[in-house]
């Protein structure tokens, strides 16, 4: 992501644009075919003082002016006629932006990928590791670390398929010339931008888009919900990883998580740096909406603030999404201590199934009364739920000793935990089974 | 929109939420279909003292539990206890906030209509409105006014498109009961999910969704593409109402736009209040992006921000698209101004196409040094471009006194134009028919 | 917080205006001392519709119109002529907004008060409560629930000093008519303006400001940081209530925090909503600055989003004020289970303290190895800091029994708490003696 | 400010604390006086691998680790013992911080005087520099350009002494050791504290704020209203410098400006690079806030994101700050063409003033009554205002011919602007005075 998104990744897709505008022209017959082949051979990162170009760039307000001036420097006269004719500087820079995002999609789904693949190995092998869920931070009612890991590849696979069709509808070719008529190369303007998008495999929009910014803010938006996933997973790996919840902790690697004055520290430091790369990524995704508002045929402002903010926010995203695979892919999950913290609080968590246990034979609202009361006193005299209800003969008059423990046993009140695993599952392979169609 | 989002509007939603679950737990054999019916008759928000339970809510932290003890007070006995079984206050929470928003979408994608209706008639009428492209608001080349709005067409369509796949794709039921498991009506809570979907026909999601926030945040953000949109157009009806452009004025009603001080005034008023709201409604956007990161099965602080912040956001773009509408729908165009413009800087904004004339007879980087010494001795010497480039032996050697005057016509440079806006025409047209079918 | 930035508040402040600017005018000789009683005594909110108010103001952009509107029909002519002389309807509208935020800022102000003083409260009483300081959520050293309390304490006794000079240095009068140039009631403007500022108590600024909102901006920053302050406070609450800490719990009171599926649920329901709230204020901070950029002289649409985005931002800055004392004034504190969090993962939070005592007798790199060896085989062994180190020779050779104990009991390891409670006390002390004055 | 906040920048100042922290040791009697004097010396940036430390701050969450262990690995063994003695990491990073930040602020100060110099050159140079002045972007009554410019500068001496403010309350050093009980060092905790905060040059806070960040969110607030002052004055640059106003052009440099496709272009390049930069600065505002919610007694992705973000957030404002003052720097103004404009559209914007002159005779009601009506047919009649009222008998009445020029002649219509821009001027010396001090 960062080679993507770099001074000479930027000015590599600006020469792209240069080099397949050429052709497209030849193409439709505007430019000899010499010239473009001349053009389009010169058009190589290689060549060109990358640093000059992005320091010129202050000056003129875009890199392309720069860039052109070192192209054509390169150039015999005869060629030096046909470069980036009809096209303005917008068109360059924002084709080259689209194809810089499109290869950071790439990048970024493969992140994705990863990160579903390892959720999905969770959400497989911890189908039986009971725990407890919670609202609010409070114990709720048990679920299985399986259940949790499925529902942040759920949550995943959903953000790839966004981002494919993000990556389908909203990288379109910028090509309209000076105020978006492409009226210097009438009347080939048409026929050029269609050669143009097909040289480089972008869909042809129905107009151009210099100062109409859905496309990139769409781009920009996706990024930011996937952020906020990515944000969300983080976060319950870091709320796990509390001493005194200890469920999960981040693999040990050497000098990883290791605090400069408590030697016993075993920080959750890849969540951490997630959390805090998708705090990064969110907050670009308004800069980029406000920058919509753009003047005219070109703004004064927006584009130029687009520019830096996506780059930015392509980096944030992706850094969030490399440490959120490397936090679940080393992923320590302790079962045992789940397990264990499902008694905490006098296995209190089990009294919606108590509720529903003694539904079966008294009325529904007087069952919730009777536990309540029972929640209360247990918590009053700090006994467990199970002691509280075994002492209570509103309890014992309806369920055996033995109903009772079936309905405060949390392995056996998971309800369709194990098929909502498998739906997630199956939306994961269907997603990974269509990708590779 | 301010009805959808209102107090009674979110009761009413909550009460068919209820309703719906009586139904299709009866329906399901869950419940008798008695009690099914005796609850879904009480569901009648007129029956509901709104605003208690809008107070309560801020006690128990969701109107759920104030308005099913109100509900519970309503029902004899028989019937209560099948009353929300199975269900958590999120569940009904969530649904009733996506029912709001499946009508907020379908509010404002009326409005937007509007926009585009109004959009498609100056796209047409003013398709040989020539006026100045203006990039970084300096002119550049000419366009018409008919492509603008064609542009403004392009890109509201767009986002018809896109909050249509939104409503289709993001808002689908909630229903997970207390940790997400269904547990409290199992085994037959999928069942009885798909049948409450059925009811309230909203698509059943792979999983329940509490604290997995990337549909709310989908819906958010394409709000927010969609203001940014509206005021790209409100500041450029801004723009073009400036007394030294007076390209367009808003149609004046009786107080509207008019000053305390200043009797002259003819104030934007429509497009400015758009532009505020578009801001309003882009700021919503992080907040609610940084609510994503909801603690494990459910949040303690996103998911009440989310409350608040959705509605708000729904109102700012809701108001932005009928500030827009009613700015689009009065618009007085003063054609003749547009012409006019076109003159001012001595017609500088056809240096590009004296450019491509010349270029006809010599090389294309001569004539852009030609035009460059030409617009520079021009603008020192205050005299038109028209006047410099005839006193220039080196255009007059190669371009007749027509073929100069037509090289400087501005009507005469509009390359594209006509296609490009009969491409917007046509995108709307099919979007009309596919959203008809 | 509510009445203060209600339509009828608003309107109430935009009569006290123009009472005030009539009475000035009269002290100025401008305008006849009966004119200015006349229409101060019909500046009575009791007397105007503020319902139409509001409702034109969308038509005009502004309550001024409308309300000057139903003023001049309540006057007789001959005082007619003098009403709003000379000033512009942004004159009126930035006034009393300013009036407005003084006393939003003074109702803020006493619920910070109100927090302080139950955090000092909490600091005094639990200076020897000592719990497990956590860092990156996991234990590290003892503190004491007092220190964390008297962070809060200075948090917001710092926050009450800036908004104090908030109040002092930014919220200043408007005056200066259309253009601000005071034009319309030459040579006497600058008189009058110092006049008028004297009759609303406020300070006169060096020039009108109705384009340049740094002012406005920072009451806003100073807000956001507030908020932020409060939702740092109320997320340690969320943290320390979970069932796995339950160090501290929200208060019971009647219908508080249940929930609608799980009778022993006891939610820290005002953190809760302080959390959504601090949220929802900052979030309103970025769109004030963004609307900064206000054009020329007026803003077109900058002015109009701060209308709308100041008063919600007092509202949820005011709401998290208020849930964050109601969480601290009712707060339980539970001592004896933060004494028992201490024992968790074996003691581990000791370790630098061992450290610090070896490194008494043994030199520092080496005691830190030795400690790191230390932990990391208790925690694989499951024992307690103390077993391994009593096991450790190179420990016992130079810590005795008593010695050991010593260095690993948490309340003797609190370095300067007690000095640093004092020092947060004595700053609210001096707060509240300084504003006593 | 690249080099401030640039990786070795960072490092530079984390070996700045480690140094004064050993210094501070030795002077209180905690170290010996040669190991602080031996740890002093190696505390020099060029004796370090940055890219390392850099490159393994990803793997340990903060950069200070890693520079220890480059910094133990040149030290004698009887040294080592004494390096960052009590102190735990976020002491020496939130330090560094603040050290850059104290730089980064005098780095602004010095481009925002720059940008104060200009402006007040402006004010004085163009104080009959007579303009319209505009709201809503519509003609309002006439002022100077000087007035103006006496605006930028009175809003950007405001930030001056803003940000002198924040530089001497919100920069305070950070020293509470791993949980901020200054544990590790006791009793000697507040007097090194004391003696660190005298080798820095910094305030010694009544407590350590690890995990409340009031501070820094605070200073970034500082940027965030700065950075907005600045876009609203290259707003009105760009607005200024449309080719339909054309009052002022950024100066011609080589290259600066220029387009691609359009010879004649002068985009005001430099206002439009700030308006970008503004928003990227203020768009950085909320993630500070945001992340203020920091975890106990040290946050786990909120001081993550800060470290990034601040830097940012200076880059941004600072790059604000140039591009503001170089484009005001050269700008030219065109004291005619402002001339010229006034009398665009009729020269309606005397209608204020034409009120003002008939209401010496009649009643101010109907003044406005009859200048509502002119301006109303003169706008319909395509004449001036003067002709208007030239036929009006009701003004004629009333008016002599020379009084009603002068009426209508703009620069008899200024009021207190030449008052206004001495205050401004004044307020300017008077900072640089009390600056100078």
């Amino acid at each position: 992501m960062e080679r993507i998104f770099s001074p000479s990744g930027c000015v590599e897709q600006l020469l792209r644009f240069e080099a397949a505008l050429a052709r497209a022209q030849a193409r439709a017959g505007v430019i000899p075919n010499d010239a473009a082949a001349t053009i389009a051979a010169k058009c190589d990162v290689e060549l060109f003082d990358t640093a000059a170009i992005i320091h010129d760039a202050a000056l003129t307000g875009t890199p392309v002016m720069p860039l052109l001036r070192q192209l054509l420097a390169q150039l015999p006269n005869d060629a030096r006629a046909y470069v980036h004719m009809g096209a303005t500087s917008q068109d360059a820079g924002d084709t080259a932006l689209v194809l810089q995002m499109r290869d950071g999609l790439d990048a970024l789904a493969t992140d994705l990928r990863g990160v579903c693949a390892v959720a999905a190995q969770l959400a497989e092998r911890h189908r039986r590791s009971v725990m407890p869920g919670r609202t609010f931070l409070q114990h709720a009612v048990p679920i299985t670390f399986g259940l949790k890991a499925a529902r942040w590849l759920g949550a995943v696979t959903r953000q790839l398929r966004t981002l494919d069709s993000v990556r389908r509808d909203m990288l379109v070719l910028q090509f309209g010339g000076a105020g978006g008529t492409l009226a210097a190369i009438a009347p080939n303007g048409l026929a050029v931008a269609e050669l143009l998008a097909e040289e480089l495999n972008l869909t042809l929009p129905d107009m151009p888009w210099h100062a109409e910014r859905d496309r990139p803010a769409s781009v920009a938006c996706a990024l930011g919900v996937t952020a906020g996933v990515l944000g969300k997973i983080a976060t319950d790996v870091v709320l796990l990883s509390q001493t005194e919840v200890a469920e999960v902790a981040e693999g040990l690697t050497e000098g990883k998580g290791t605090s400069s004055s408590m030697p016993q520290k075993r920080n959750p430091i890849d969540a951490v740096q997630a959390v805090a790369a998708s705090r990064l990524a969110v907050g670009i995704v308004p800069v980029v909406l406000v920058a919509m508002a753009q003047e005219h045929e070109r703004g004064a402002g927006g584009w130029q603030t687009e520019w830096r903010a996506i780059p930015d926010l392509f980096r944030h995203t992706s850094r969030a999404a490399q440490h959120v695979r490397a936090a679940l892919s080393a992923l320590d999950v302790d079962a045992e201590r789940m397990r264990a913290n499902l008694g905490m609080a006098g296995g209190m968590l089990m009294a919606e199934s108590l509720v529903v246990a003694l539904a079966s034979s008294i009325a529904r609202p007087e069952a919730q009364q009777v536990v309540a009361e029972l929640t209360g006193s247990a918590i009053r005299n700090r006994v467990s739920l199970l002691d509280a209800a075994r002492a209570d003969k509103r309890v014992t008059a309806v369920l055996s000793s033995q109903a009772l423990e079936k309905a405060l046993d949390p392995a056996a009140y998971l309800g369709s935990s194990d098929a909502l695993i498998d739906r997630a599952l199956k939306a994961w392979r269907d997603y990974g089974a269509q990708a590779a169609r």
